[in-house]
């Protein structure tokens, strides 16, 4: 198999090309998560997660610094988000199931941000459509499971008396320079658009404001959001907070491949968590980029490759949590035992039983929602 | 005398150099006032305001629809403001006195609006001390006698759940590249500077957004302010409202000279609205520049010259309301008869005679603060 090797490309609105974490790593300036603190964390949990076992959350930043503080009885905060500009698809739940663990292994609180504002500055669509999107992926987060005593939902837009005050601040330390190099913008972007960081970096010291008194935040996210709170670092001690610490993801691909990351611009591409049962099963046997041979008698006899079989990687990442049974369909998959259809109706059965669940909760999250709203 | 003409500059945070207003005209696009305008005021008021008369307010944009308007029933509101940073001084009032008429004459709705985002972002302040000048200026504006059921102050980081929303709105229209152009900023300018001018474009629609419906928007202002709304004039159709009208002054000259404008940066050389009666006359006999000869004999011979006099130019602009008496001082002063001495000293009288009135004003405006508050 020829691999074409195309430059990636990796800001919070644009993640293109097969991503280097390697070098991601390197360029970011993080540190890879190694061992010593898996097992660290390992001994606040029963076992640790599969996103950590199977290194899909990869990298951090000041992670050993939380968990000293916490190891004091210095309890930090979750802060992660959600950009609202359509359905919400199987991409973005990884990072929430795994924010919602560590809610539950930490028992701690949770500060998710809605950014509305980001998503109608940044896309060609309505405000009045950003709004709807909104409501809608509140309906999906809230499906998770989150415990609503501790959750705290933050609207940009809605929760502007309390954000932008504090953006200001963050805005005043940040020159036009620095987002320019960051994030790569040129002269043609709104000033919305420049400005908007500053928002992005207001949850990671917003309870402090709230409650009056400094608390580490731990920030669970997809690596492509790092550039936010890489040029917000600096700001942080010199408005007398503590840099936050950050857990980092690598990207679930799109079924097309494994280049880029999942996107629901092209809802035909992507799993939405509104799917019907036939749509998911339509979309990974018609999209979901195999690894598997072009005969089966060729399959049978040279094997697949899981490593690039993109419902491989969906297991992977997130529907087999059993080990052992991911390990035997890595085999068989690769000895030719198992066949890409096989392995095509394994996935739509693990992903339509979790959505059948999902769509459940995922209704009765309409009444909920404001129980989730942070108070203003 | 030998003037030395300097290259002027003329931008919301600065205004420098000997400022030529035929060129400012041409340069930002805005009309004269001419006596046909200046008519068709005059038959909704007794009389015309002073400030009128003497080309205080000597350009226009759009007022010529805005009279129409106003003729065919539909009533404007008017808006203009306050950035917060330090004292109030006699250079901040006239637009103020002069917008009040407006208020009395049309009977008309005012949004004022205290601009502490762009302060804290643009000065080397902290937020506390500009959240205490945005108290303490709010003072003088209540002490001029507004009508607090018809005027609502709006204090951008305080009504930010009504302001930021709609200000993204106008953001996402205005590249960078255009307030690069229209406010000579380079790339060292704070995310947050870059932002400001569309927080102060909102006021225009704002009251449209909280009524459901259009209304015309007359802005009073000195024409340094004109650049932000420049900028905006070509987003407010894309959003559906009316362009503005606005109604230009030009500056209060400082203290020192005729140049730039008064600015209460440095309060030695302005008169504050707090100063008792003996800094005024110390500041005048001190600072205010003569139009006068060395010695009284010269004087007397060769008569002074009112046209760069500071304390002649305050009389004009404010505090001799009687144009006969003005004329008379004029011919006075320019003639010889009337000694530099003798024109300061009246108008020492008169500011504090203004002052007396206006400090008591001031302490009761104490307790009437929340009456004028735009409810949130």
């Amino acid at each position: 198999m020829v691999m074409i090797k195309k430059a990636s490309k990796v800001t919070p609105w644009e993640v293109e090309g097969k991503v280097d974490y390697d070098k991601l790593i390197k360029e970011f300036g993080v540190s890879r998560l190694d061992d010593k603190l898996l097992e660290r964390i390992k001994k606040h949990a029963k076992d640790l997660h599969p996103m950590l076992r199977r290194k899909i959350f990869f990298a951090h930043r000041d992670l050993k610094w939380l968990l000293d503080e916490y190891d004091k009885g210095n309890k930090f905060f979750l802060y992660t988000g959600c950009g609202p500009s359509g359905p919400i698809h199987l991409g973005h739940l990884g990072t929430w199931v795994f924010t919602k663990w560590l809610q539950d292994v930490f028992d701690v609180e949770l500060y998710f941000q809605f950014t509305d504002d980001e998503k109608f500055l940044f896309k060609d669509k309505s405000y009045d459509e950003i709004q709807k999107w909104t409501y809608d992926n509140m309906l999906d987060v809230i499906a998770l499971g989150f415990n609503p005593k501790k959750t705290f939902f933050i609207v940009d837009t809605k929760h502007a008396n309390l954000m932008y005050p504090e953006a200001i601040k963050v805005a005043k330390k940040i020159t036009y320079s620095t987002v320019k190099a960051a994030f790569g913008f040129d002269d043609s972007k709104n000033i919305g658009e420049i400005f908007y960081t500053s928002m992005q970096a207001v949850p990671v010291f917003l309870p402090c404001v709230l409650k009056k008194r400094k608390i580490p935040c731990l920030i669970p996210l997809a690596i492509d959001q790092d550039p936010h709170f890489r040029i917000a670092r600096d700001v942080y001690p010199k408005l007398g907070y503590d840099k936050p610490a950050i857990i980092h993801s690598i990207f679930l691909p799109p079924l097309t491949g494994t280049e880029g990351k999942m996107s629901s611009s092209n809802s035909d591409k992507a799993i939405l968590t509104t799917d019907s049962p036939n749509q998911v099963k339509k979309k990974i046997n018609k999209y979901a980029f195999s690894g598997g041979q072009a005969s089966i008698e060729e399959h049978r006899k040279k094997g697949g490759n899981p490593d690039v079989d993109v419902s491989f990687q969906y297991l992977k990442f997130f529907f087999e949590q059993d080990d052992a049974k991911l390990q035997q369909i890595y085999d068989d998959y690769k000895s030719g035992k198992m066949l890409t259809s096989e392995l095509k109706n394994y996935l739509i059965d693990k992903i339509n039983a979790f959505l059948k669940e999902h769509q459940k909760k995922r209704e009765l999250a309409k009444k909920q929602i404001n129980d989730f709203m942070l108070k203003n």
